[in-house]
C-alpha cells in the first residue's frame, strides 16, 4: 500500500520551503510567548529547536521521512525528538492551512526579488550591447519584411522596455502576495489573542489578510505570478526568435560566443543557437504551468481543498526555468557580436526609404495620401526598370511630381533615422538618451529587487 | 476570390472601436494644426468630417464595406467622400500600427472601468446578503466536509475580498495600458514635429511610450487583462460551484429567485441553477482566450506582424462575457434566499466543535498536540457509542482528562464563532465590522471605476 | 560557467529512456552487420558492450555524467571505455535526431500499454461495485438537481464506457506512434544500404516513416497522447467530483475506506476524500502539459530544432501522474461502501417521477406537450398544498385529466427504472446485461494492453 | 430583465444546427410511427411541417425568436403554428439532452468530412508544387542553420505526410463521434419501445450509445476534434513560419502571388505575407478553444449540466477557422513561385557536405566517430584559411587522412542527395516515387471525405 501513500506525500518537493517554514514558526513562537499564550521558556526551547533543525537541513544532515506526509510533519516530528512534548505548544493558534500559505507567500516574494534582479542583468546586457554598437543602422522589420532603417540600439531598447514592464508586473504581484494569512487557522480564525501584526512585522509582510476563509483558499498570487512569468517568457521567446533568425546564414546579423552555440560534432562551422532555441521551447512549460494552476482552481468550493497541494510543483518549475533562462540570457547577450557592415549595408536598400520620400513630399505641401500614391508610382517604375531610388534621374522624379528637386538625393538611411527625433523614435540623440536613461535606471536598481 | 479576401478582413469586429478610433483621429488632427504640420482650416474640416462619421455610425446609417479591410479604411474612405482630398492630410505622422494600438488601449481602459463597476455591484449584493443574514451560523467546510461553524456573512465577505483583489489587479492593468503609443509610426517613430504629450492629454493617457518598436508590437496589456479576467472568472466559478451545491436538495441551503433558475418543462419544483452553471462553464472561454493570445505572441519577431490582428476577437469576447456574467451575478445574488434554520441546525453538529474542545484544554495548560490527542479519543469514544460531545457525561470527559469540568458544555457553535475574534476571524463583531468596512469601500467606489 | 551548461543538459531526465535507447542501438548494430555495413565481429562487440551497459544502469552502478549532455553521449562514452574505437562504428547511418525519436516512441508505446492496463483495473472496480449493489436505485441528477431514478450500477457503467473510449483513443495514438523513424538520419535520410524494415521488426514497430524531414521533427504522437491523457483525466476529475460530493455529509451516499481518506488530526470522524481531491487537482498538470507541448511546436520551421528537447519532462510527468492516479482509483473504488438505504430512500421522492407521470398520459393518448402541461399543473398543486404525487387522491388527479385512473399509483421508482428498457437505458435487465458485457470485455482484456 | 435572459439564450448560434436538428426530428417521427408510438398520420403531418420549416430557414424567411431559448424551442413553436397540437407528439421519447447531442454529432461529422476534403486540396497544392520543381535542391535546415542538401519536393512531401496524419486523426475522431445518443432521454433512457437502430440507419450513424447517463454528458468527441484541429493548425503554423521566412529578402526562396500578399500602401515592392501570418496567428484561437472545452468539462458531476451549452461557439469557431485557413492555403501554395537558382546556389555551399565527407571515410573503413573527427579538422582548417571543401587540394586532404583520394571531389549536393536513397530519404527516385504515391492517394481521395 506504500505506493498509494506516495500519492498524497509532498515532502520531496515542499522541503524546498524549509527556510520560510522555520522562519514562520519562529515568529509564531515568539508571538505566542509575547502574548502569554505559551511560556517564555517554552518559546525559547521551541525556537532553539527550530534553529537547530534549520542547520540540520541546511547541512544536509536532516533525514526527510516520506512516510510523514509533508515538510510540516517532518519538522514537527524532529522538534519532538529534540525538545519533547513542549514541541506540541508550537501549533497553538495555527493550522497547516494558514501555515503553508505563509510559506509559499514568503518563498514567492523571495523568488520575485531574485527574478527581478535576473531581469535587470539581462537589461544590462542589452543596454551594453546597444551602447557598443550605438551608431549601427539596421533594417527594421514589419511582417519580417524590411520596412524602415532603425538603430540597432533602438531595437535593443525595445527589449529593455518590455522587460521593464515585466518588472512592474512582478512588483505588483509581490505587493499582493505580501499579506500575512497566519491567524486564519483552518478556516475560521483562531480563538487565541494572537498578535498578527507582530508576526507580519517579524516576517516582513506589509499587511495581514482580512478574511480567514478567503485567506486559506486564496492562490490568486500564484496565478498572477504564473501570468507575469508567461508574459516575461513570451518576451524572451521573441528575443530568442530574433537571435535564431539573426544567427542564420541568411540573415547573418550576429554571431554568438562559442559557449552559447553547439556545433554539430562534424560541422564545426555550424553554430546552432541551442540556448535560444531551448529558451523559446521552455515558453511551453511556463504557459503550461499557468494553465495548470488555473485549471486546479476552477470551480473549487471554499475553503481548503486538497487540490491546492498541486500548486507547488508548477510554481517551483516556473521559478527555476525563469531564473536559469534569465541567467543564460544575460551572459549570452553579452557575447553577441554584431556584423555591423552586413547590417548597415542592408539598411541602405533604397526601398526602405520610400516612406521618407513620401514625407519629403508632404513637407512640400502634398497631402499624405497623394504623396503616398506618387511614391508608389515611383517605386513601381524603379522596380520595373530594375533601378532604385538613389539612381533615378531627377527628371524622371519630376515626371511624377514637380515637388521633387535635387534634395531628394539627400534622403539616406542616416537622414531617415535622424528625422525620427520624436520621443520614442529612432533618431540617434533619442536613442543615446534612451541608453543613458536605461543605464541610470539599472544603476540604482540591481540588488534592490 | 472574394472569400479569400475575407480571411484578412477585420471590419466586422473592429468597427466596435469606432468611438476610440475617431476620438484618436480628432486629437491627432488638432495636434497637427497646433504644430502647424497641417493647416488649421484643413484640421477643422477633418474634425467636422470625423464628427459626422461618428454620428453616422452611432445612428446606424454608416455603411460598412467589408471589401475595405478594416475600420480605418472604412472611415478614411468616408472622410474622402465627405471632405475630399484634404482627408489625406489626416494620416500625416501616423500609421495603422500605432493607430490601432491607441484604439485598443482606449477601448480596454473603458472596458476595465466598466468591469470594475460591475464587480462592485456584485460586491454590493454580497454585502447586502451578508447583512441580511448577519447572525446566521453555517457549517464552514474544508474538503467539502463540515469543519467548523462560521458566520454566513463571513463567507460572503470571503468573496468580497476575492473581488477586491480583482479590482486591484484590473487597476494595475489599466495603469500599464494607459500609455499613448501614437507617434511611433509604422515602427521607427515619425519624422514630424508632433506633440505626443498634447495628444495624450486630449485622450486622457497618463504617459507616452518610450520606444517605437516596442510600442507597435506590444500586446502585454491585453495578456495582463486576459489574465486578470481569468482570475476573476475563476472566483466566479467558485461562487457558482457553491450556488449550485447550496441549491441542491442535499445541501438545501439556499433558493434562487425564479428568474435565475429554469425548471424542467415538466417538473415545476425542479429549480436548475442554470445561470450559475453557465457562468461556471464560461470560465472555459475566458481561460481559452488567455491561452489564445499567449500562443499568438509566442516567438514573434519584432515589430508588427499580421498575427497581431488576432488580438481583438478574443478580447471582445472576454469583455462581453465578464460584463454579462457580473450583471447576472449582481442580480442573482440579490435574490438568494437563505434557509437559515436548516443552515443553523447543521452548524450545531457537535463534531464541528472538536477544535474548540482542544483549544479549551490548551487554555487550561495542555500542550496543543496532547490536547489534540485527548479530543481525538473523546470523539472516537462518542462515535463508537453513537453519542455526541454535548451528551457525553462530565465523568466520562474527565476519564480522558481531568482538565475538563462542567464548563465544557458551554462550547457551542455560538461560542466557537465568538471565540474567533482575531482580525480576519469569524466572530460576530469582526464580521459586522467587516460588513461595515466593505459598505464604506463600496459607497465611495461605485461609479468611479 | 557550469550552470550555463546545465541549461542544455537532459541527462537527469532522459536517462529514463535507457532500455529503449539500448534496444534501439542493439537492433541497429545487428542490422549494420547483416547489411555488411560493419563487421559481424564489431557488431557483436558493440552488442555485448551495450548489454553490459544496460545491466550497469539497471543495477544502479552506471555513473551518469551530467557534463555529457544526454543519455546518448553517456552511453556512447561508456561504450568507448568498454570496447574502444569500434564503439564509433555504432553511429554509422544514424543521428541523434532519429535515435531520440525511436526512443520516445518505444517508451510511449510501453506507457500506453501499461496505462490501458491501469484503466482496465479501474473499470473492473467499477463493474464490481456496480455488481455488488446491482439492485440499488439512486437519484439520477441533471444540473445537480434530482431528476429521475437510475440504477447505481447504471451510473458505474457510465464511467466504464467513458474509460472504454479512453482506451480506444489511446490505442489509436499507439497505432500512429508505432512507426519507426530510424533511417532518417539528421534530416535527409542516410547514405547507407540500411534495412529499416529489419529494425522495425526487431523493435516491434508496425511500419517505417515515409519522409525523413517530417520524421525528425514530428511530435504529433506526443500531442495526441497528451490530449488522450487530458480527456482521461477529465473523466477522472468527474468521478472525483462525485466521490467528493457523495462523501459529503449532505449527500451521504458513500464512505471510502480509511486508507483513502485523511482525518483531521483532531476530528477522527472527519473523512476527507483527499485522494479524490488530489486526482481532481492533478487534472491541472495534465492539461498544462498538453498546452506546453502545443506551445513548443507552434511555428517551428523544419526540421529539428532544439526546442524539441522540451518534449520529455512533460511527457514523463503526464505518464507518471496518470499511472499513479489509475492505481489509486482502482483501489479506492474497490473500497467504496454505498449507503444503499439512504440512496434508495432519496430515489422514492415523488417529484422524480413526474416524467413517468407524463409518459403515463402519453401512453393513454395525450400528446406529449399537453401531457407535460398537465403534470406540471399537478406538481404545482402538490407543492402548493405540501403534499406529493403518491398522496394525491385520484379525484384530484382526475380534475387535471380524466386519463388518470388508479393505476397512477403504480408509478414508483422501481417502475420508472424498469420502464427504461431501451438499449442504453437504466432498466435492471439492461444494466445486468451491461455489467455482464463489461465483465466479458475486461476478462479478455487485462494484460493485453 | 431582458438582458439577463440573453445570458442563457443560444438561438443566435445554435440555429446553425438546423439541418441536423430537423433531419433528426424527421427520423424520430418516422420511427415513432413505425413503432406505433404515434399515428402514421400524425407522423406525416409532423414531417411535412418540419420540411416546411427547413425550407423557411434555408430561404431566410424563418423568424428566429431569441426570447425562445434555443433552436429546439424555435422549431417546436413554429411546428405548433403550422400543424397545431399534434406537434406535441414529436417529443415523445426524446429530450433536449439527447437531441442536442445528435445535432452536434451530425454537424461535426459533416464538418470533419469537409475539413478532410480541404486538407486534401492543400496536399494537392503541395504535391503539385513539389512536382513543378522536382529537381531543385535546397538547403535542409536544423536549428535554422543549413545542414544538408535536400530536394525541395522532399520538403513539400514532409508537409504532405503531416497532413496525412491529420486526416487519420480526424477519421478516428469521426468514428468515435459516429454513435447515436438518441433514446437516452434526459438521462435514464426512454420508457417507449423506440427503435434506436432504425434512427441510426436513417441518420447514417454506425452505432448507438450503450449508456444513457454517459451519452447525455459526453463531449469527448468534441475535445478530440479540438485536439486534432490543434495539431493540424500547428502544422499549418509551421508551414506559415516557413512561408514567412522564405518570403523574406534574407532567404529570398519564394514569392507569393499578389492576392496573397499585401503591400504597404506606399512600398509596392513590399510583399507582406499577411495570409501566412494570420494563419499562424489563428493557431492561438484553435488552441484556446481546446483549452476552453477542457476547462468546461473538468470536474462536472454527471449527467447534463448547463455548462455544456458552452460547447458550441468554440466548436463553430474552430471549424470556420480551419476551413477558411485550408481554403487559403490550398490556393496560396498553388501560387508559390520558387526562386530555383537562388535556392540551388545556396545548396552547393560546401560545408553542407561535411556529413557526406565523413560517410565517404566510413565507407573506406574509418569508424564513424573517427571519420567525424577528421572531417571536423578538415572543416576547421578550411574555415581558418577561408577556403572551402571543394577548393582544398588533395594533398591537404591526405594530410588529414590517407583514405582521401581524388574521388573526394565527386561529393556534391547532387551526389549527397542521391546517396540518401533509403526509403524516406531525399534521393530523387525516392522523392519522385513519393510524389507519385501521394498523387495516387489524392486521386482516389478527394470528395470521399
Amino acid at each position: 500500500m506504500a505506493d498509494i501513500n506516495n500519492y498524497t506525500v509532498s515532502t520531496h518537493y515542499d522541503q524546498r520551503l524549509y527556510i520560510q517554514d522555520i522562519a514562520g514558526s519562529i515568529a509564531h513562537a515568539k508571538m505566542l510567548a509575547r502574548q502569554e499564550i505559551i511560556d517564555q521558556r517554552d518559546s525559547t526551547k521551541i525556537i532553539e529547536g527550530l534553529s537547530q533543525i534549520r542547520s540540520e537541513i541546511a547541512s544536509g544532515e536532516f533525514i526527510w521521512d516520506s512516510t510523514l506526509e509533508d515538510i510540516h510533519m517532518n519538522i514537527e516530528r524532529r522538534l519532538f525528538e529534540l525538545i519533547g512534548a513542549v514541541a506540541g505548544r508550537l501549533h497553538t493558534g495555527r493550522s497547516r492551512n494558514d501555515q503553508i500559505s505563509v510559506d509559499i507567500r514568503m518563498y514567492l516574494k523571495d523568488a520575485i526579488t531574485s527574478i527581478v534582479d535576473g531581469i535587470k542583468l539581462v537589461q544590462l546586457s542589452l543596454v551594453d550591447l546597444g551602447g557598443k554598437y550605438s551608431d549601427v543602422i539596421m533594417p527594421g522589420y514589419t511582417h519580417l519584411q524590411r520596412a524602415q532603417p532603425v538603430l540597432f540600439a533602438h531595437h535593443m531598447l525595445a527589449y529593455f522596455h518590455m522587460l521593464q514592464r515585466d518588472i512592474s508586473r512582478l512588483k505588483d504581484c509581490h505587493f499582493r502576495a505580501d499579506v500575512l494569512p497566519l491567524g486564519s487557522g483552518a478556516l475560521a480564525g483562531v480563538p487565541y489573542d494572537v498578535d498578527r501584526d507582530f508576526i507580519a512585522d517579524e516576517l516582513g509582510f506589509r499587511s495581514i489578510t482580512p478574511n480567514s476563509m478567503d485567506a486559506v483558499s486564496d492562490r490568486d498570487f500564484l496565478i498572477e505570478f504564473h501570468s507575469a512569468a508567461s508574459i516575461l517568457m513570451m518576451h524572451i521567446s521573441r528575443m530568442s526568435e530574433e537571435v535564431i533568425l539573426w544567427s542564420s546564414r541568411e540573415f547573418g546579423f550576429i554571431s554568438l560566443s562559442d559557449e552559447f552555440t553547439t556545433g554539430s560534432s562534424i560541422m564545426p562551422q555550424k553554430r546552432n543557437p541551442d540556448f535560444a532555441e531551448l529558451a523559446r521551447g521552455k515558453t511551453g512549460r511556463i504557459y503550461g504551468n499557468l494553465m495548470g494552476i488555473l485549471t486546479i482552481m476552477k470551480g473549487l468550493p471554499l475553503t481548503y481543498n486538497r487540490d491546492l497541494q498541486e500548486d507547488k510543483e508548477g510554481l517551483f518549475d516556473t521559478i527555476d526555468t525563469i531564473t536559469s533562462t534569465l541567467h543564460v540570457y544575460s551572459q549570452m547577450m553579452n557575447g553577441v557580436k554584431l556584423y555591423s557592415d552586413r547590417v548597415a549595408s542592408l539598411s541602405s536598400e533604397s526601398y526602405m526609404l520610400a516612406t521618407d520620400l513620401a514625407d519629403y513630399l508632404v513637407v512640400r505641401g502634398v497631402p499624405f495620401r497623394e504623396a503616398h500614391g506618387i511614391v508608389r508610382a515611383v517605386c513601381m517604375h524603379c522596380e520595373e526598370n530594375t533601378t532604385d531610388l538613389q539612381s533615378l534621374p531627377i527628371e524622371k522624379y519630376r515626371e511624377f511630381s514637380t515637388s521633387f528637386d535635387e534634395s531628394v538625393y539627400d534622403i539616406t538611411a542616416e537622414s531617415s533615422v535622424s528625422a525620427r527625433s520624436v520621443y520614442g523614435g529612432t533618431a540617434p540623440e533619442r536613442v543615446l538618451a534612451g541608453l543613458e536613461e536605461a543605464t541610470g535606471i539599472l544603476k540604482k536598481g540591481i540588488g534592490n529587487g
